[in-house]
C-alpha cells in the first residue's frame, strides 16, 4: 500500500535542536491556550463563549500550519435541567494527504475541568506560571499541551521547511469533560469519509506511571454500572412501629451487596472469570519492566496496606483482571446523627471493571442471574429489579501494531529508554470507539509525569515534559515513515 | 397507709351525665387550647411566645380548679446552630392532700408537632373544627385532647361539689415533641419533694390500637442505636484507578451489616436474645384476646406480606421481641445517577428495639464484640470502630398493679368491655424515666382511636372518644378509691 521514502538522515537531531531553541515559543503559546477558561463542564454562556472561543483559536493555528480544516458543528447539549446550550465545533483536519505515506489521526480535546483558586490553587489558574521547572495552569496537562506538543511536532517541519515524514489528522474536540458530547456520532458520520484514509489513532490524554519514565498504553477497563432496586413501598416505616414484622428492603439490599466480592477482592458472580483473558508469559514480563515504588506509591495514596504485596500483582488487578465496588445506598437514611427510618425502597450502586474479553451484555446477564438467585432464596416479600445503567467495553491495543514499535524507537531516542508498557484501570470510552468504528489501530502516547495533578488544584505540566514531549511526537513521525520505508 | 373513705354509690352515674351534659363547654376548652400554636419544634420566637402563653393557659385553668400551681422555669434550650430559646416552664400542680386517699400524678404536654394548612390539611389544622363526629385540629389527639380529658373528670368533681375520690398531681410540659427538654432533670431534683407523695403515674400520650376498642398499654419497647465506621482514608477513591488493589470500605461495612440479621428478621448477634422474657401462658392469651384484623392492618399499610401470619405472632414481633432494622449509609454516594467512587469512609446505622429484660449495656457489649468478630475474620486494612450513640431501656409495667385494675374495671363501667392489653413497639422514654426515677407504677392509658393521626395531617380526636375518655378518667378516681378502701 505504502510506497515510502526515507526521510532525511540527521533530520531528528535538526528537529530536537529546533524544539530546544523555540521552547519558549511554545511555553507562550500554550500560556496563550491555558488564559482561555474553556470550561465545559458548567453551563454559564460566558464559559461557552469561551470554549467557542477556544476551537476558533485552535482552528486558526492549524490553518496557519498549513491544514485544512473543517469545524463541524455537533448541535446542540441538552442538560438535565431543560436548558440547551450550543456545543462548541469539533475540528477535522487535515495536513497531507500523499498515499505514500501513513496516515495518523491525533485526538485531542481543548475543554478543561473547572477551577477556581479559591479551591486551593497557589497561583491563578488561567494563568500559566512556571515555578522550578513546572508550569501551572488548568488545561496544561490535560489536554491542551499534548494537543500543543502534537502541533509543535508538525510545526517544527513545517519551519524547516521539511517534508512532514506522515499525512496528519487531527479531531480536537471541546466537549470531552462534559462526556465528549456528539463526538461518537461524529466519528460514525465520518467513518467513510474523513476517516477512511485514517492508518493510525494516536491519543495523549493520561498519564505515565512515574514521574520520569515515559509510557506507552495499550489497554484500558470497560465498566458496567449496575443499580439494583429493593422496595416495599413508596414510603418509609417507623422502626418501632414496624421493625420486626417486615422484610425490610435494606436488610435484603445488604444482603445482595454483600454477596458481590469477598473480603479478598475476588468477585462471587458465577461466571465472571470465565472470559478474562489468561496471563502470558510475554504480558507477565512486561509487569516487571515497569517502574513502580510499591512502598513510595502506597503512602502517597495514605492507604495502609493493599490487597495485594507486590507490583505485579498491584498492577494485574487494576489493569487486567476485573473489580467490582460499590458505590452507595440512595433512598435510606445517608446524612448525619440518628433516624429510626426503615427505608421503604432503596437502589444499591455498584460497578464492575471489565478487561479483556468479557462483555458488558455477558456481565449483564450473570449480575442479573445471580442476583436474582441470591434474592430468590431470602424469600422477601419486597420486589427487586436490576439493571445495567451503563456499558463501557474494555480496549486492549495489539502492541504489535506498527505505530507501538514506532513509539517504542522514538521513546528510545528522546528519553533514552524502553517505556513502561501499561494499560489504565479506568475507561476512556474515545480509544474503544476508535477502534471498534473505524477499525483501526488505537495508541495511548502519554506525555506528562504522574504528579501532574489533572483535574486537581495546581494542575501542572512539567516544561521537560512538555518540550521532550514535542520532540517525541517528532522521532515518532520519523520512526512511522521509516517502519513503512 | 391508706385509710380511704368509700365514695358514694351513684357516683359515677352523676358524673357520666355532668360530663354529657357539658360536652359542648368540654370541647369548647379544646378548641381554644388547639387555637395556640405551641409548636416546640420549629424555633421561631413567634412559635416560642405561643409555647409560653399555652402553658399560661393551662396553669390558669389549673388554679381556678383550685389547684396549687408551680410553674417551674427549666432553663434554656441550645439548639445545633448556636441558637439558644428560653424552655417553657413544666406545670408542677397538686389538688389534694389527703392521707387517707391514693395519689395519681398525671403526665400530659401541650406542645405540639408542626401544621401548616398547605402540608395538606383539609381545615386550619389551628380551628378545631368538627365534621362527622371528629374533632380536627393539631395537637386535638396528641395530647390537648387527653390533658383535657383529665381535667374535665377533675372539674366535674368539683361543679357536683363532690370531694374529690383520689388525690391528683400533675405535671405538665411543653417540649415533649422537642425531646422533653429538662423533664428528666426536674423529675429527678423533685423527686424527694413533689414526687414523695406520688403513688401512681398515668400518662395518656398514644394510642388504642383499634378505632372502638380501648386499650391500657404496660410497656414499650426501648433502643439501642449503632453507628458503625470502616475508614480507609480521608478522601474518596476512583473505581477505575484504585478499584481491585483495595479493601474498600463499603464492602467491608456490606459485610458487618449484612451480619446482623437474617431474612426471616431473627437477629444474628450472639446472646442477643438470652435476656428477653419468656413467653408465660398468661401473656400469650393477652395476645389472643386484642382486636386486630391482621389483613385489614395489612392493606391500610400497603405491605404485601408480614414477616408472620398470625396476629399473635406480629403483636409479639413489634411488643416483646427484639427487632433490627438497618437505617442506611452515611458517606457513601447516596444521590440520582451514576459516579464511580469508592468512599473512602463510612458509617453504618443501625438500631436495636429491645425488650424486657435487655439492657443497653449488654447489647452495646453484644453488638460490638459481634462486629469486631466479624471484622477480624475480614482480615482488612481498614479500621472499624462501633459506638452506641443513643440507649434507651424498655418499659414494662407490673398489669397487677392496683391502677391496671382499677382501669380496667373504669373501662368495663364507661365502654362495657375488657381493654385490649397492648404494648407499644417504639420508645417514649418518659414512661422509664418516671419508673426508674420515682419507683413507683407507670400505666398509659390512651384514649385516642388508631386512625387519630398524631404528627400527621388532619390530626384528630373523635367527639365520643374525647368525652368517654372523660368519664373513663372520672370512673378510674373512684375505682382508685374503692380498690383503696
Amino acid at each position: 500500500m505504502f510506497c515510502p521514502s526515507s526521510p532525511p538522515a540527521g533530520l531528528s537531531e535538526k528537529a530536537f535542536r529546533y524544539i530546544d531553541l523555540h521552547q519558549n515559543e511554545f511555553v507562550q503559546t500554550l500560556k496563550e491556550w491555558v488564559a482561555v477558561e474553556s470550561d465545559s463542564v458548567q453551563p454559564q454562556p460566558r464559559l461557552r463563549r469561551e470554549l467557542f472561543r477556544m476551537m476558533t483559536l485552535a482552528a486558526d493555528r492549524l490553518r496557519r500550519l498549513g491544514a485544512s480544516v473543517d469545524s463541524v458543528d455537533p448541535g446542540v447539549q441538552q442538560l438535565p435541567n431543560g436548558q440547551s446550550l450550543p456545543i462548541p465545533p469539533i475540528i477535522l483536519a487535515e495536513l497531507g494527504n500523499d498515499p505514500k505515506k501513513p496516515t495518523v489521526c491525533f485526538y485531542g480535546h481543548l475543554d478543561v475541568q473547572p477551577a477556581r483558586q479559591e479551591d486551593g490553587w497557589l497561583t491563578d489558574p488561567y494563568t500559566l506560571t512556571e515555578v522550578d521547572g513546572k508550569l501551572y495552569g488548568r488545561g496544561a496537562t490535560d489536554n491542551k499541551g499534548p494537543v500543543l506538543a502534537w502541533i509543535n511536532a508538525v510545526s517544527t517541519f513545517r519551519s524547516l521547511e521539511e517534508d512532514l515524514p506522515v499525512n496528519i489528522k487531527f479531531v480536537i474536540e471541546g466537549m470531552e469533560e462534559a462526556g465528549s458530547v456528539g463526538l461518537e456520532e461524529l466519528v460514525r458520520k465520518e467513518k467513510d469519509r474523513f476517516f477512511s484514509s485514517v492508518d493510525y489513532v494516536v491519543i495523549s490524554d493520561n498519564l505515565w506511571l512515574s514521574q520520569r519514565k515515559p509510557a506507552l498504553t495499550y489497554g484500558m477497563r470497560g465498566n458496567s454500572y449496575f443499580r439494583v432496586e429493593v422496595r416495599c413501598r413508596d414510603r418509609d416505616f417507623h422502626s418501632g412501629t414496624f421493625g420486626g414484622i417486615l422484610s425490610e428492603p435494606m436488610a435484603d439490599l445488604v444482603a445482595l451487596l454483600g454477596s458481590l466480592v469477598d473480603s479478598s477482592g475476588h468477585i462471587l458472580i458465577p461466571g465472571i472469570y470465565d472470559q478474562v483473558a489468561p496471563l502470558t508469559e510475554e504480558e507477565r514480563k512486561m509487569y516487571e519492566a515497569i517502574d513502580l515504588d510499591l512502598e513510595e506509591y502506597r503512602k502517597s495514596v495514605q492507604v495502609k496496606r493493599f490487597l495485594f504485596d507486590t507490583k505485579e500483582e498491584i498492577l494485574m488487578h487494576l489493569w487486567r483482571y476485573p473489580s467490582l465496588s460499590i458505590h452507595g445506598i440512595e433512598g435510606a437514611f445517608d446524612e448525619p446523627g440518628a433516624k429510626t427510618v426503615i427505608p421503604g425502597q432503596v437502589i444499591g450502586k455498584f460497578s464492575i471493571r471489565l478487561v479483556p474479553h468479557m462483555n458488558t451484555s455477558v456481565v449483564e446477564k450473570q449480575v442479573t442471574n445471580h442476583l436474582e438467585y441470591i434474592f430468590s432464596k431470602r424469600n422477601s416479600s419486597n420486589q427487586m429489579a436490576v439493571s445495567m445503567t451503563l456499558g463501557l467495553q474494555p480496549w486492549i491495543a495489539n502492541i504489535k501494531d506498527k505505530q507501538y514499535l514506532a513509539a517504542k524507537r522514538a521513546i528510545k531516542t528522546v528519553f533514552g529508554t524502553e517505556p513502561d508498557m501499561i494499560r489504565d484501570g479506568s475507561t476512556i470510552p474515545i480509544a474503544r470507539i476508535f477502534q471498534d468504528t473505524i477499525q483501526k489501530s488505537v495508541m495511548m502516547l502519554p506525555l506528562g509525569a504522574v504528579d501532574d495533578g489533572e483535574h486537581s488544584q495546581n494542575e501542572k505540566i512539567n516544561r521537560w515534559n512538555y518540550i521532550e514531549g514535542s520532540k517525541l511526537f517528532a522521532a515518532f513521525f520519523l520512526e512511522m515513515a521509516k517502519l513503512h520505508y
